[in-house]
């Protein structure tokens, strides 16, 4: 089998460490043969995970270092050890060629941190922002950014968001022209803050770009699947993901109250429990595991810190997809083309 | 029965209008013989809706026009018509006096507007928020404010939020000393805009107030029943209640998809049903339905414009729960009680 994406993994980020991040690659390999890992981490706690999967031996390097990121650390102290943690080495590899993407389950914002500052931002991109895949009531899911990397975010840096989240839309959800939409809190024109009402102009004009732009959405249409990019800043973006996931888990923790109530409600579990099942599919969040930085001069996916291996290994699927579609260079393409067709506009008025 | 709280009703206001309002008046009027209502609206619509409800009659005066603020109307245009459309007079009734209330399922917007220019804000009250009561997994419902009247606040616009939406709380939970928290993208002190830093400074400092600030919380623990009232500005707080919404009606539309899907699951569904009935009932907007602006001189409900009859009842207890507890005077106290600590604060320094 020809050699396909080499993957970077940061085996002691997330809530579990080693054990979750090694079953999890071993899961991607049995479905993708042609991966490999440059694995970075403590090789006494990676050497007996591994033992317990030996097809996945010869397709991982293992990077022995002792020091790694704790989840409470702050980005600013994360960075100054670059060159020892597991989670620096592991995005070093994708800045020297040695893989082609990252991934960690570990501390959100030093992974942010150190990623910009390795990789830098690609030209035309201001600031990266961080992607994930929202499950929906259509036929595919939808891709919504910025979830937590930049708090505040002015128009120009909402339609580098549309941008690269269109990109990714195409690659991961095989989408020609995904659907994109700003998050507000209403759909006339009129509505939000003055930024958003700016981006809003900007990406109307834009219409030779390789996307729809729609307008406005709101938090309630989120899941219904008439949108395919959902555009927002980092605060907005964080609290819907959140709300969404808590209240995911709000519905399914008063359903369980409702079927254990009674011995009725208990045999009419069982005989729903096949189909209730594809619920629990449908809303079990490793299902939609890998959360993306765009916008870098390399990939880094981030793995939520409390995924299973299946999360874990859905997140590596996220990464080799991206790679292999060659997503870095195809935002590079759109946001040349955005910007020659703004600097003409300008030129000729 | 002694007079009751007198409550001021849009009839023209939601999509139904007339004949919506007016059952909702007869529900709550059923449960609480001592309301009286001032109804706003066209009497040729009125009448024939009030004739299915003979009971109701005698506590109604109607007070007769035939214009009315449409949805879509910008509130720069609606402030114009204050003086003849039904909701500007059912906000002046109170302004007047001549209602301790008042109701509206129409145009936010617009009532929003209407309703700070007739009533004014509290001294000390830069801006009104618009406040609603969340379902959680805990003994009580949650307070969230601001959920959409001010786009952008600053940090003595959110301190001056947790004042109101505790006096809220107090009142309409029958909380001593409800938990308050700022909404954030992390539980660390650090994270968040520099205003929701220096807003949860203040509130740490302010624990002679009748409330506990007990820092931030996220948007996956909105439901938990940790927290009494949600602290955040009406851009976050619109997409996070309307993203809970969203996600709530996904959830239960894919539980239905779960249920249809096959013989066995619709036979467990029917088995299952009476529970899950009491989760309809939980999860149902009409049981939550009333939303209140705080912060102005006088007290204004906004039903939801798709709310059922139950829902209008529902909105008619909140406002006359509100007039019975006095909640305008208690919010000018805690609002007196801050300056003055403040004050002398600065002056000690």
């Amino acid at each position: 089998m020809a050699n396909g994406p080499r993957i970077a993994i940061d085996a002691m980020g997330g809530d579990i460490g080693p054990a979750v991040m090694i079953a999890g690659m071993a899961r991607a390999r049995r479905r993708d043969k042609s991966l490999r890992f440059e694995l970075f981490g403590d090789e006494s706690k990676i050497a007996p995970e591994l033992e317990k999967h030996r097809p996945l031996v010869e397709a991982v390097t293992i990077h022995h270092t002792t020091d790694a990121i704790e989840s409470s650390e702050k980005p600013s102290q994360a960075i100054r050890r670059a060159k020892t943690t597991s989670m620096g080495l592991a995005i070093n590899a994708v800045k020297t060629g040695a893989a082609d993407a990252a991934l960690s389950g570990g501390n959100t914002g030093a992974l942010m941190a150190m990623s910009k500052l390795a990789l830098r931002t690609m030209p035309g991109i201001d600031r990266p922002a961080l992607a994930a895949l929202l499950p929906t009531l259509g036929n595919t899911d939808c891709v919504m950014l910025d979830l937590g990397a930049n708090t505040e975010c002015d128009a120009q840096n909402l339609v580098q968001f549309a941008v690269m989240g269109s990109a990714y839309a195409r690659t991961v959800l095989s989408l020609s022209k995904p659907r994109v939409k700003l998050l507000n809190i209403g759909t006339e024109e009129l509505k939000g803050t003055g930024e958003l009402k700016k981006a809003a102009a900007l990406l109307r004009e834009a219409d030779y770009l390789p996307f729809r732009f729609e307008g406005f959405t709101e938090g309630d249409r989120l899941s219904r699947g008439d949108v395919d990019v959902v555009v927002t800043d980092g605060f907005s973006g964080n609290i819907a993901l959140k709300t969404a996931e808590g209240t995911a888990r709000f519905v399914t923790d008063l359903l369980r109250r409702a079927f254990t109530s009674s011995l009725r409600s208990k045999a009419g579990f069982a005989l729903s429990k096949p189909a209730l099942n594809l619920l629990k599919v449908h809303l079990d969040p490793n299902n939609h595991n890998g959360a993306v930085f765009l916008g870098l001069n390399g990939l880094v996916v981030k793995s939520h810190g409390g995924a299973n291996y299946k999360g874990v290994a859905n997140a590596i699927n996220v990464a080799s997809s991206m790679v292999r579609n060659d997503i870095t260079r195809k935002i590079g393409e759109d946001l040349d083309n955005f910007r020659a067709h703004t600097f003409s506009d300008e030129a000729a008025e």
